[in-house]
């Protein structure tokens, strides 16, 4: 049948695995391993109290969300934008402000959904090789200073359309200086700088504060990660007013409610408990520290992480087959068989009894 | 600054008002007026009884979902798409499976987001104008009939994208026989052809059957109306399993999760509820039977309709007028300011005693 031929066909992404054996430690999907605040439950149980009040679209604008996110951040509601994860945050993102026909910069390490949205929406890109320690190049990402961007101006005859890449980077966990991000926001006033800080809480520095200064930034989070929510799916952004009115325009011409009522109940009462959260998020933050000193006991080398994982690579077993043995011990972490990375594994930081049985392993493993 | 140049600039959709006032008899964006099953309920507690489970990433597949659906509707699991409302399962399908070069064709008079999801893809469309009766006619959308369909081959020298239009259509409730959609479906075997089913469960014959005998058949429904469950966001696609594939592809490459716990939990028990769900169903529709004799009493005209809406005009006051009137009485009800049916008003089936109300109300309007 030839109704194939108006078919758009996309490699799909491959997910990392998500294992049914309850005894398996998963650690490959950067989740928290405690669970979300009980301030939760309380919105669940709220929730099957006004059960009714599903039969009705949700609120558009997910405003006690948002509410919530405004004053923990004391940033106005209007820069405030929400979506189905960071990932549905991001698509929508490349969708409204990468149009023009430039290149659209990024580092060649760096998460993997990039070049596939430039892809489904025809934007053209330039992977940015990341230096070997892993670090990115702001001369990269600034005019006149001689990197790829100016290659990519030469090359194309066009401006760079936009800029993006993570901070702290996945999946090494490197972070970048705040006066690095600042410049190369402040280098490119003619296209949109989206910095990715899904594990910024971690302790990186975030560029929050830059929004009121530059017009062109935006800054992405998500709840999945240091507000353990991965299975309620938001991610938020924060920029200019217009910044957001345009990307708020686009989503909602395209899909008005996408927020569920669950979403907007949970997700505030969340967002309002930041003991809660600062409290788990320093716990990940010293385990990974400790871990951080197991691995280098262990002989293991990576560069510096600020993120809830570890990007390590052990100079007398190749990545996969270490992948291998782990899994073999019911330990579930990332391997990515690609280019630069293709020794090393990406461990998330589990509890302190996770990560003790992973030392135990690797130390079985490495003899 | 010039990043703007970069930006993607689009009307933004006007939704529905969502009035604050809980005295508001809320007709205007066809809600139904009963509560989810009571299992959803149930389900909300489990959720709170488990919220643990959120620090995880949902699944994917939302296997528990896509089952129910396949049990109640007999159709291989394979067969199923779910996404979050029939939006962002109508929105992926354009981007999948209208990407060909191909204008696309849908009615004139239609869902207003058809022309919105094309021009933000890019995608050449063609309205074709319903008939006086606001009936599509088949032959429109058949090759070598005469109608717009050969027309559009004409003019643009290239075969049509793709079809769609909704069964019963939006906003006139009229619905067409389930021989004239197979027709169309057999005489377009080089595109997909998109049966959009929102209302179908109020009494219009399902396509649904049909896609074991045509492979490029898409039917999509959803469960804000007839499921009362607008706040959840539950929309899925029915088709053949390679059809089906394809669009998972496209979303897995997109967006890997989507629905999140609680709508895979609270759909699931939706779905399960089969008794209940044709229980409201049956009431909405005998209250609409009752409300169509009451306006045809009062002087109105209006298609016959088989969704939970009727879309009617009165030749003795003009639509801006009445509904100007109606909302002044604290009843809301839809207005389009449309060539052709801005004489009409789209009011949703509510309870019998708001539709008491809204007779009560035309009769002292109209005198």
């Amino acid at each position: 049948m030839s109704w194939e031929k108006n078919v758009r066909k996309v490699e799909p992404y491959v997910a990392g695995e998500q294992p049914k054996d309850p005894e398996i430690i998963k650690l490959n999907t950067n989740e928290c391993p405690y669970p979300p605040s009980s301030a939760v439950r309380v919105a669940a149980i709220q929730l099957a109290d006004h059960y009714d009040r599903l039969r009705l679209y949700p609120d558009m604008d997910a405003t006690t969300l948002v509410n919530a996110l405004s004053e923990y951040y004391h940033v106005d509601p209007a820069k405030i934008f929400v979506g189905v994860g960071s990932d549905d945050v991001l698509a929508m993102s490349f969708l409204t402000f990468f149009c023009g026909g430039g290149s659209v910069l990024f580092p060649d390490i760096t998460y993997s959904f990039y070049d596939v949205w430039a892809e489904l929406y025809r934007i053209p890109y330039v992977q940015v090789p990341l230096d070997e320690k892993f670090e990115l190049r702001p001369q990269d990402y600034i005019s006149g200073a001689g990197g790829a961007l100016d290659e990519v101006v030469k090359k194309t005859g066009t401006e760079p359309g936009g800029i993006i890449f993570p901070n702290p980077n996945a999946p090494t966990g490197v972070a970048q200086p705040l006066e690095q991000i600042e410049e190369i926001i402040k280098s490119n006033p003619d296209c949109v700088v989206i910095v990715d800080e899904a594990y910024v809480d971690f302790g990186a520095p975030s560029a929050l504060p830059l929004i009121d200064k530059y017009e062109n930034l935006l800054v992405v989070q998500t709840f999945s990660k240091s507000r353990a929510m991965a299975g309620l799916r938001i991610g938020c952004a924060f920029g200019s007013e217009k910044l957001i009115g345009y990307l708020k325009d686009a989503k909602f011409s395209f899909n008005s409610y996408t927020m569920n009522l669950p979403a907007i109940m949970l997700g505030t009462a969340a967002a309002k408990d930041a003991s809660y959260f600062r409290d788990i998020v320093s716990k990940v933050v010293s385990t990974r520290e400790w871990f951080k000193k197991e691995l280098t006991r262990l002989g293991f080398e990576f560069p510096d992480s600020q993120a809830n994982f570890v990007f390590a690579r052990h100079p007398q077993m190749p990545g996969a087959e270490l992948f291998a043995k782990l899994r073999d011990k019911k330990i579930c972490v990332r391997y990515f068989n690609k280019p630069r990375i293709n020794d090393y594994l990406r461990i998330t930081i589990g509890t302190d009894a996770q990560m003790r049985a992973v030392v135990k392993a690797l130390e079985e493993i490495l003899g």
